[in-house]
């Protein structure tokens, strides 16, 4: 799938660059000091871009929420049973999950696409993730989820997968598990050691495979969605609102084949993960917040939109020192 | 009137334990591991103490803009000149400024409050920003403004209003102009130089003065209307979101007389002014947003809005563990 991939990103659309420069050229024209907004413009004009319009706006964004269990919880590496994926998504589909309460807040709309409830991905510790077949599966319900709407924001749910998340970011970053791996929802010293021994297993094997390859081996079907899904949003040129380490990592193949599989894509936040903080690092993105969210489903991403929906109220909807008939100093 | 408002901060209620205890408690046992919202539950619990109830909610945040001239500009401190106060003042009332751009985006009512454009302070670099009566009058006035809402903000709007927080968090830290002084709305070397010189002249002037004094002499109509507003916000329990500089250095009086007289605020945001960072050291407060943001008018604040809404709901819109029949592990 590498070259099938990567030669739809080839072919995926340039961001608008008439409507960035637009946003740029308001932005430093409306009444404020030029500069004053920092990053919120810049946010602006990568809103603009990959919105095609000199008038970004926020008013329907949408939130997907992949679901599905792992058979690595069968090594001890997470606080919780996997039994608890669950309920959580029982709890999302019902809307009483921190992800839905988050997204009434802000306005956004939610869906929540179950690709491996109830049907665990193999252990890596040991074995391969999913077949080739249910990688690609995943990887298209994924894409079918990205619908009509102004900004994206995929989240995941499943016990056990920031393992998944350090296997990955461990061998695209020939990084050892010490330095990219971290207690996930909180799991003690024990399952913690569990945790770094597999990551390290997984990469020596996969030391060598393609980067979908290791999203396959070493990734789960929520993972493979979220690849799928972000690539559609490239495609289509709709913006996307990168949540934390799960996510990070279940985009990072993407990067590896080409980054510009990514230039749509901004971080909502950084999670307290390592493996979270190298990966921003690696796609050369500074996150919008850093509050210490540790928690998945969306909900960093979620805390970061209204920012980029002030980011773009805050040029269109000021007026410029030129229609306010005021000369600027600087 | 330092005495006086020392014995009202000393009368005013103490945050209401019970609410917090309880949104801590439910926040400890909604369906996601514990802590895993991390800073954001901080936020819910500092709002239930505050709003008084153990469903805190913003429903209706309110943004207060207060704006005023300052007799300090002759000393070619601003990039701007003194008359482009009056023309945000317009842009402020008629809605097509960044704060009113802002305020709608978060759902904030707004009011715009002049205290003094058009009726430049003193000049501090030689005499007192403002009479005893004035400063009463402006302190009164933002006291004033302060009406039935869950979330306040204030903001300001004054060019060279930099100068005067400055000044004000010089004398307060007994720090140099070099350490606290930053280059406002972007003033170049020489405004640079002589806005130094100002600010190291006020402290020469002021050191020994009373808190309540620092602000009377070094401070401005908006900073003594946002000092008033803050503390009739802490009397009547309201919660606030500080804003950038300009606003923590009116406030930084307060403090200085009485830290419990700030428990009811939380910092919106750090500005990339040099002696906001030591303001925010000095009240023990992290901002929720670091986004280089330097504009005033409550913008950073108002961007931290829905952090506070999501924090919220985070924690009164999910189920708990127990309501879900789901036994916790950690």
């Amino acid at each position: 799938m590498n070259d099938e991939i990567a030669g739809l990103i080839a072919g995926a659309p340039a961001p608008d660059a008439a409507a960035a420069s637009a946003v740029r050229e308001r932005a430093a024209n409306v009444l404020r000091p030029a500069g004053a907004l920092a990053r919120l413009d810049d946010v602006a004009v990568w809103l603009a871009a990959w919105q095609r319009t000199a008038t970004p706006a926020v008013r329907k964004p949408h939130l997907v929420v992949f679901a599905g269990d792992h058979g690595v919880t069968a090594e001890g590496v997470s606080a919780y049973p996997a039994e608890v994926t669950q309920a959580m998504l029982k709890a999302l589909d019902e809307g009483v999950a921190t992800a839905t309460a988050m997204a009434a807040t802000v306005g956004a709309t939610v869906e929540v696409v179950d690709v491996g409830v109830g049907h665990p991905t193999g252990n890596i510790a040991r074995e391969p993730a999913l077949s080739d077949e249910r990688f690609r599966e995943c990887f298209e319900r994924g894409r079918r989820a990205v619908v009509d709407c102004d900004l994206l924001v995929f989240g995941e749910m499943g016990i056990g997968n920031t393992t998944p998340a350090a296997a990955i970011t461990s061998v695209l970053l020939n990084c050892p598990a010490e330095k990219c791996t971290g207690r996930g929802t909180g799991v003690d010293d024990a399952a913690f050691a569990n945790k770094k021994l597999v990551v390290d297993t997984a990469r020596a094997r996969l030391r060598d495979a393609e980067p979908m390859e290791v999203l396959r081996e070493l990734g789960g079907s929520e993972l493979a969605a979220i690849a799928g899904a972000t690539l559609e949003a490239r495609l289509r040129s709709i913006p996307v609102v990168l949540d934390g380490f799960v996510v990070c990592a279940s985009v990072a193949p993407l990067h590896a084949l080409e980054a510009r599989a990514l230039e749509h894509c901004i971080a909502g936040h950084r999670s307290p993960e390592p493996g979270h903080g190298l990966l921003l690092e690696l796609f050369g993105m500074r996150p919008l917040l850093d509050l210490e969210m540790r928690l998945g489903e969306g909900s960093g991403a979620l805390a970061a939109v209204p920012l980029v929906k002030i980011a773009a109220a805050a040029v269109t909807d000021v007026a410029t020192f030129q229609e306010w008939g005021v000369e600027r100093s600087d």
